[in-house]
């Protein structure tokens, strides 16, 4: 199932699902609220209503079923409890690491390695995206998130998947110049990040991805074009660290919530930085950015001053 | 005000402030369910309820009125929107950084920096601190927070007060050997800090440390104490960076939001990285730390395995 959060033309969010391509389901209106208005909410009690909504037969017409058109598409989960960006895809960090004329730390290699980012700065499909005043190097970043559905703690990886909900793309916006400076200090990146991180089209539920598993990982296809131009291009079976691996990682100790975001990092190429500005220009206003993954949609999202 | 989350002999959780030092408000319960029953939702509307809590008068043996000793204090702001943690403290960055053989870089003196850390994981007043499984080296931060008390984007550090609700003690508990190795990485810190961090035991409003503001800090003296013994003590007013050149550094170009915390990273002595294990061990299961800031209170945690 695509879930998805959308504003109707009463100006009213609501989040539901999609029927098919050109229809979504509201999935409170259309249950009699036996569904919340949110996805955050239908997280909280994903296992059970999950099992309901996948019995829910719905057609175009029936009350609470929209036509795509008339839905403003907004970022599937606006408000996630928390928002992990990890560093998983090895080329993505040899080339990240080689262009400072650094090689990858042995560490790297030990254990996947996240740190926090803003999730109170969160957009969607659409959504334009403002260029921090003071940065000339703005960056996208094509990544997959995860959506934790199930509390956890001390989660072995191989019974991560348990507690995930589903998967969607992410866009981790970077201000190169501002990251570059901060990270001297040792912090890691903050300013760089926390303006805006882009998800969506919508969340896909893991039981749909299932058939494209292989190697811990998923073979589908991760790609960036800025305004039209094919920039970025890698697979998601290429990743280093399983998504088992990182909620295990994430979860030492501390106990995850459905609604966590987990970010994979960087898919190789999959960034200006990575590629040189030689390659392309950072970002400008104007710039149409997509970012598109086998299954999970097209993210578009226009950079404005 | 001092305002406190506390549970009662009935279970249930509720916030409100002390009217003395020995008797506590449920705020709720005591105005007829006028105020909400979580500081979170207060912060939300904090100048029109603080304004409004500022105007009762209640006395001990009034309904909703509690003997403290009847409570269990809990940490204030269970729940906080976010967390960010600034390193604003010379004396720290440059002590831990000598002790690695590195000087302060100069991006440090240019702006103030943080990490996201983990606002899910937050404990209060006389909870027990589990020491991560593979950790070893096991230190506290005596630090002070800042709260959120109004929404705002931009903030120039002048008007910055205008958005503090008030403040607290911050115990920003670290796992030094997994932060070493992680940190390697270069995203700074995470498994490291994200097990736990304390705040209480209670908020005070900024307006009772108005007359100790000096050089944009307060004049505080900041202590902690392991197992009785007196091993950190410093002042608040020798922070670098103020609390409004924070939270102008990170409105920028981000929405700040109420309930949102801002640690000014360790006063200089305040853990034991800084005064090397020479002088105190790393801290153990059934080691007893108490902070203490004037004005502010205790917060005392005990170690468990």
């Amino acid at each position: 199932m695509k879930f998805i959060t959308f504003e109707k033309s009463d100006g009213r969010i609501s989040a539901g699902w999609l029927i098919d391509d050109e229809h979504a389901v509201d999935m409170c209106e259309a249950s009699g609220q036996r569904f919340p208005n949110n996805l955050l909410d239908f997280l909280n009690n994903s296992e059970e209503y999950l099992k309901q909504a996948k019995g829910c037969s719905l057609l175009p017409g029936q009350e609470g079923v929209y036509p795509l058109r008339e839905l403003c598409i907004k970022a599937p989960l606006p408000n996630p409890r928390s928002f992990r960006d990890f560093y998983a895809f090895e080329q993505h960090v040899k080339t990240a690491r080689e262009k400072r004329g650094l090689s990858v730390v042995p560490e790297w290699y030990k254990m996947p390695v996240f740190y926090f980012s803003n999730h109170l700065a969160i957009s969607g499909p659409g959504d334009k995206i403002s260029r921090p005043v003071n940065c000339c190097w703005l960056d996208y970043e094509l990544e997959i998130a995860c959506i934790i559905g199930k509390e956890g703690r001390d989660i072995p990886a191989d019974q991560a998947d348990e507690y995930v909900f589903g998967y969607c793309i992410l866009n981790d916006w970077s201000a190169r110049d501002l990251q570059r400076e901060e990270m001297k200090v040792g912090l890691g990146p903050a300013k760089g990040k926390d303006f805006s991180t882009s998800i969506g089209p919508w969340i896909v539920t893991k039981d749909e991805l299932e058939p494209l598993k292989e190697h811990g990982g998923f073979n589908l296809i991760m790609k960036a074009r800025v305004n039209g131009i094919l920039l970025s291009e890698g697979n998601l079976k290429d990743i280093y660290y399983t998504f088992g691996e990182m909620i295990s990682r994430a979860s030492q100790g501390v106990t995850l919530y459905p609604g966590e975001i987990i970010g994979s990092g960087t898919v190789g190429t999959g960034c200006i930085l990575e590629l040189g500005p030689e390659v392309h220009r950072w970002l400008e206003p104007g710039d149409l950015v997509e970012l598109e993954i086998e299954g999970l949609g097209v993210l578009k999202n226009t950079i404005i001053d």
